[in-house]
């Protein structure tokens, strides 16, 4: 029996779902068949278009209807971060498996809420942060898990990108705190701290500083400038459960980067770093062997990094960003039937997001914010 | 109406083409639907099943029957090399459109055979030579065109892979001629060969020589050895019809490469280079400007690079393999609507492949190989 | 007139400090001539073999009487750190020119010590702080200053290297405070900072975290081990007097980097990135001309970035370390001959190491440090 | 005793040979005293201010009496090519050691000259192919010999500059072979077969093609143009005496390239490439342990790569292109006082400029040339 797709919003990740959960079988084999069951968007037109375009069985302009439909099994949600909330908790509580994209939600309160509710009623929840599901990151992972490069000790991390480095940009609804919650930290930092969590373990505590360095923006025609009400930039210094120290930066006002997402794990035998740009090489240092031959050795990756194979038998290949898409639909599909469980869900996705909101409470503050909510929460 | 696809093969390409023509259409919006309505390989259970993990209609082990049914428009053959030729004959001789994998055929004189039929029956052809569809390539054609590095005068290209470099490998069928046909230039340099035209014009003239590194191989336990026939390696100097001289590598043997198909074009205001590699990727450098600031810019492909964005609308995301596969399928989409016509056609890659079959007899001859076939069969 | 050079020290910086004296003058022609006058080390032995192989005209093994010497016009101080203060202090007593390997002191107060006394005595003093001096460096401080990339508004910074990842290394007296002062901070750390201060301007405060890795090492045979004093690691985040934000990361436990000396400063219009290991390219990005070939370009340092012309008319053909350390030479003969005046000199390494001491201050107290020296000591 | 240097040229060279020698002792130590003896330039104003910058006791303009000097041990001879072949037998002539520039002359038939005069006589020769003593290089070829790659099979080649890219560029001697010799052949594609053959073995045979890009260039005001009659480009594909195969890729015309000379060595069980802008790194990949952590390995120079470490104690740091001089310098110096032979000697470069000029000639005639002068002076 086909697992039904809901599928809420046509955007840049709306797309990216419908083409992942298209793909997810014919490129896994082993998963549930898919049936696109049910596309939502408004206005109507447009969700009758991308309907047809991406093969949807029907469309709707009313989302409440798409969450009550039986034929919906999963409700994949990729509106504006300010509806996920809502449309979560609607459907949990209509029994809905939920794949919902990142940051869960504006506030921590809400995606309390949405942990909450989600794991009360059972569902399977999965949370958009894609670029853990990279063939080249889940082989750094079993590097570090294996002791390749010994006891991880040390992380830096910064995700940058330059979609709000020019002064001339108008003033949009990214701008103002009550739309769009944090900045940076909400659209670029989350992803960070959900590879930092995988690679290093939990974060324990940090302290932070963040910079709007737009501090206006000018409106219409005629209408002056408003105020910049999140940051732009976000450094924090980080405190591991496990011992170990590190450091996380991200802008959105950096320019020349467009998914810087890199990190590099320190380690007591050798070292792991890793560009999102380059998304199929990983780099590695491991002190063993005749010193004059040792080097930071790049890794392309292939088929001795599942799931790539699945994509291509041949190394060298390049997976792209809507691969990695398709594997986390194929983690939900999993999910769904019983063969595993899926991750990041929505209580990872808590304890992440509480990480960015550690960062912005420190920095206003000054204060070193300890994180007592990962341990009411382990992932 | 939707066009229904008929797919022979269900391996490396075989899996590629269901995923490129299932994803054409939604990725793109202004194309024909596509009916995936025959999958053909033996044994019939192989073909059953991928069948259901790729979503065909159905089944069948007679590629004759796929061939001739009337709910396939297109036929697409990703069979070993050797077959290739009877197949499309008999595709075209039905009518059917067809997409056919790289190289055409083993000879020179089967190739010319598809292409004079496919002339003939007026279909619409297409030959997988996917690596000419990336944006950054596409990008750097145009950059050339529009004379941003000026007159191009002088190319050079290289493309490695690994697959032979181990000494120890068994002896395949991929080192007979009968079987194979080339070596390294009918798996890889021929890819090269249609980079270069696109990027150059069409080769005038060369002079080659080939190598075979390891002359035997070993055979099953207790079978002793049997010999290569086919090159490991081929080096040739070219010249163009615009004047330009250049220079071409190619490689199965080359430790560590797993999918190199790089390659520079000079001109006279500046140069191209791009490495397959890092697809996202051009080098550019342009004599403007500040010398002090002038460099080799690294320019990441994004929406700006058409059609990057139809996958996403935000730029450094990175496309992958399967990506440029489905924009190949999307270029025969839209020729057999009539929107455009497809190429690298049937036409283009029989004057791509008398190239690599012109280093070929030039290694052996010893002597300079003109090839008037290119004029007799522009693209 | 010969200028006359007395150097105490032939280890690494002693050995540099020669070899830069040596070819300061033939390389760049209008400078002084220089007397390599005397050479100190202990034992006697090790001073004469070192001043014949060099090219001393003497050796000694007393400091003071070197310091004492009238042909010696400038004293290089290259010994261990706890030394520097009462040597370079008994120089500027004696009327010398010193020239004085960073950091100036263990302790800031010695720090402000040299640098009163030098203020007082007005000799020219030099710090070598010498990778301030390459001329891919002091292009980027131009392309700053000149507005290429806009107003300079973020910093990030990293001083890496692996001489201390070794969990198996003996203990040694750099693990002790009293003997080596502070750790990464003090022996990378403060490389980064005069760099971030030539690019970006003082820093005005900050908060930090450091980390000791590796908490005790082993003794001699038998002898059990011994605690590490001083970090291994440290992290801060900045403010910069100009309203710009920062971060700034070093650790001497980093496997892999061998002089990963990298930093980024984030301009309104673009960006500039440099990475030590690679210490002729330049990274630059700038937000002009056709989106679509904008990118990172790599400027290799040539005849257009001075003073590199001295050592090479031919761009591309690279400085190495030992040349650094002959522009700083250079720089100091050009102050002691009144052309210019020599920087970093000890007031502006007061600078640079107030800050280091700000960070492992602020490292122990959890609380934000203030930097006024700065404001009372401009460079 | 001192070795007394007579240095004839200061330009480009001269000052790079100055430099070296000045710091050939203090570098190495274990070396003999160099006395700058003589320098010879026109006019003598000339030769005066730079027998003063760069400490030289005493200046000529007069090279016959330079040579003919009794304080001059060596003869270094940094002066236009067209020159060389008469200072150089002159010079052994008169019973001095000969370091030479490269190439050793305009034609073959004067090379051989030379090299057949060094031997009679009998005294120690070496020719400025600098970039061999490359720690880096040296470890490549260490690497080889001790089959860390397994058996080399397979080489390719590339060096090129852009300073005859510009079409604009005025027509100078260096495009009359009466004055040039070859173009780019002479200049820069005799230092990659110096590389090519200490990596490889000799090569035996091979097929070219070359190219003149720019045809003709401007004279001065109102003149006209006039013809270039050296190749801008030239590319050869070689076989070797050890059975391999490659290619070898050169241009003085190629845009953004300021000291491209690359190279990769295939074997059967690795590969080695280096790159000359990047001088301190050589790539390696072994096919040998976890194929899943298996790539190209970026290593550093350092310490473990000799001689670095008599430049720095510490890995990272980086050699700059005078440094290679200085150990050319040592070389010579080591066998002057018998420690070893200097390499490249006379009969070196006669083998290795053999290969420009069997290029010339197979570009001109269309036919495979033999290098038998190989087998008759082996280097």
């Amino acid at each position: 029996m086909a697992v039904g797709l809901g599928l809420i919003g046509t955007g840049f990740m709306g797309k990216a779902h419908a083409l992942a959960y298209s793909h997810a079988r014919p490129v896994f084999g082993n998963l549930p068949s898919v049936r696109l069951a049910c596309l939502c968007d408004t206005p109507r037109e447009r969700a009758d278009a991308f309907a047809d375009q991406f093969g949807f069985e029907r469309a709707t302009d009313d989302w409440r209807d798409l969450v009550a439909s039986p034929d919906v099994d999963i409700v994949s949600i990729t509106t504006p971060n300010a509806l996920h909330c809502e449309m979560a908790l609607a459907a949990i509580e209509a029994g809905k498996h939920v794949h919902c994209e990142k940051p869960l939600a504006l506030t921590l309160e809400d995606a309390r809420r949405m942990a909450e509710a989600a794991e009360r009623a059972g569902v399977v929840t999965l949370v958009g942060y894609n670029y853990v599901h990279n063939p080249a990151f889940q082989h750094a992972c079993r590097l570090i898990e294996t002791g390749v490069i010994g006891k991880p000790v040390h992380f830096r991390g910064w995700v940058d990108e330059d979609y709000q480095a020019d002064p001339d940009l108008a003033w949009t609804w990214r701008a103002r705190k009550a739309d769009a919650g944090l900045g940076a930290l909400g659209d670029l930092g989350c992803h960070l701290v959900s590879m930092a969590t995988a690679l290093m373990g939990p974060i324990e505590s940090l302290i932070a500083d963040t910079q709007i360095i737009h501090e206006t923006r000018r409106l219409g025609e005629g209408d002056g400038r408003a105020a910049v009400e999140n940051e732009d930039t976000a450094s924090a210094i980080l405190r591991f459960s496990n011992g170990a120290q590190g450091s996380l930066c991200t802008s959105r006002s950096a320019w020349g980067r467009k998914n810087k997402l890199d990190w590099e794990v320190h380690g007591t035998k050798g070292m792991i770093a890793f560009s999102q740009e380059r998304l199929n090489e990983l780099q590695l240092y491991v002190n063993e062997g005749d010193r004059g031959r040792q080097g930071f050795r790049t890794i392309l990756t292939g088929p001795d990094h599942q799931p790539y194979a699945a994509f291509c038998p041949a190394p060298g290949h390049q997976l792209g960003f809507n691969d990695l898409k398709t594997i986390e639909a194929a983690r939900m599909l999993e999910a769904i039937s019983g063969k595993d469980t899926a991750h990041p869900n929505f209580a990872d996705a808590l304890a992440f997001e509480a990480v960015i909101h550690a960062i912005d409470e420190s920095a206003r503050s000054g204060r070193r914010v300890v994180l007592d909510q990962l341990k009411r929460n382990p992932s």
